[in-house]
């Protein structure tokens, strides 16, 4: 099966909204979903076996440049749900989609995703092609 | 003039980098740019004289639907920034664009949009077109 | 067996330390701890329960007016701890003791306490004794 | 004078606070206080010359060994707040007091201390005297 068609990494971790995420509209303050996001990025990269641990021993930190979170239906308090990550694109920088649905109904309730680009932590040099620290390990689990 | 080239309501309001922001990597933590950007859109939302307070007293909340963040260059501790933030649709919802700049050398360091949408409190229901307590207030700061 | 000598409700909940938690010392923030805190704090109310929804339903507001966080040893990216929460006293507003160890060795890492009391969501008046809805319900565990 | 008897070094900072710090119950959540003492211990380290990047160039970590906030009265939205931090002891460890009060009214709203210690960053060892190169710059303060 060519590269291109083979599933990508994924990963789906389950939260439960708790009141310190809430704000005054009683539903969960949109900063805070960062946080969720990064529950299941994190989990992603520990199944690729590339978390911050791995990055630092790598000399590359992967900051994140671009954040994009649609929210389209509101978290509440005691909610559980299921916020899913999959990375779309991983050559050229580290691309990962996310979704957040309702645990009981499956409701989507937020779309989002993050592109994080890998910098030398010796240089601070932005590399325009992903590690092959990073690039085998995806290619691994393909 | 006719209303499209008038310039639209915007403010500019400094931040200094606390502590509490900070990563492992000792720059601010990209989730953290949402209360950047609140700061600057309240600041807005006060000068136009439409803030948390008065959505409620004309019956609306105004949940942020869309966030977008792209990360330029990092927030390092005690760094001083601009954060400027400017209505560019108000009509059918309010989208405000963001910029984050340093104080000092006045490049850019964030760019980033909200778009939020009027919904009635005692329904629930999403309006299509911004209530007029909005649309007038920021006519008038046209 | 005297009330006073029955144990008191008491829960424990698991955490994985995240990595937007981390201050740029590579451990916690100590301000992060009171979201750890409180996750066992509202299991606890969940297992009493008398948690958000209930304390509105009675009428009543919990706010915490003292917070004690004495900390023993740091918590570090992806280090798993148990964090205890049990019930010290409950006639007189709600006082709440925790610990947190590691999952994996059992060393103790915090110690903390909250305390919280009955306040009149519709007059706003401080209530000197504890709501029969929770003294009821804390004995009915005991 | 003796030196028990001089003015120890101290600072004010204003906050006004945020939609982000509100909880449903729109007060400000208790676990955001912390961010408001960092803010003012911050000033008061940056008054005596020894903030978190001098501490680093000593070769010294700070922990916060103790947090105790005791909240007498709410925060709300836009509320304008003085956050004063003041050292009462220096020599073996830095011990903070703070005091939130309502900048209009003069109100205590909370009371607050902070206890931390000097751990060496090469060895990890917990320093039972303060380093020099805070208790000369704290003196010459007096």
């Amino acid at each position: 099966m060519p590269e291109a068609d083979r599933p990508m990494p994924s990963v789906e971790v389950a939260i439960k909204v708790q009141f310190f995420d809430l704000d005054p509209m009683n539903v969960v303050w949109h900063g805070n979903y960062a946080r969720y996001l990064e529950v299941a990025r994190c989990a992603l990269l520990d199944r690729i076996g590339y978390n911050y641990e791995q990055m630092a021993a790598s000399g590359h930190a992967w900051p994140i440049v671009d954040l994009r979170i649609k929210f389209v239906g509101p978290l509440r308090f005691g909610q559980e749900a299921l916020v899913s990550a999959r990375i779309v694109a991983f050559e050229n920088g580290l691309k990962i989609d996310y979704l957040i649905r309702d645990a009981t109904s499956g409701a989507v309730l937020t779309r989002a995703h993050t592109f994080q680009v890998p910098v030398r932590m010796d240089t601070g040099e932005l590399c325009l092609e992903s590690p092959p620290d990073l690039t085998e390990r995806v290619r691994g689990l393909m």
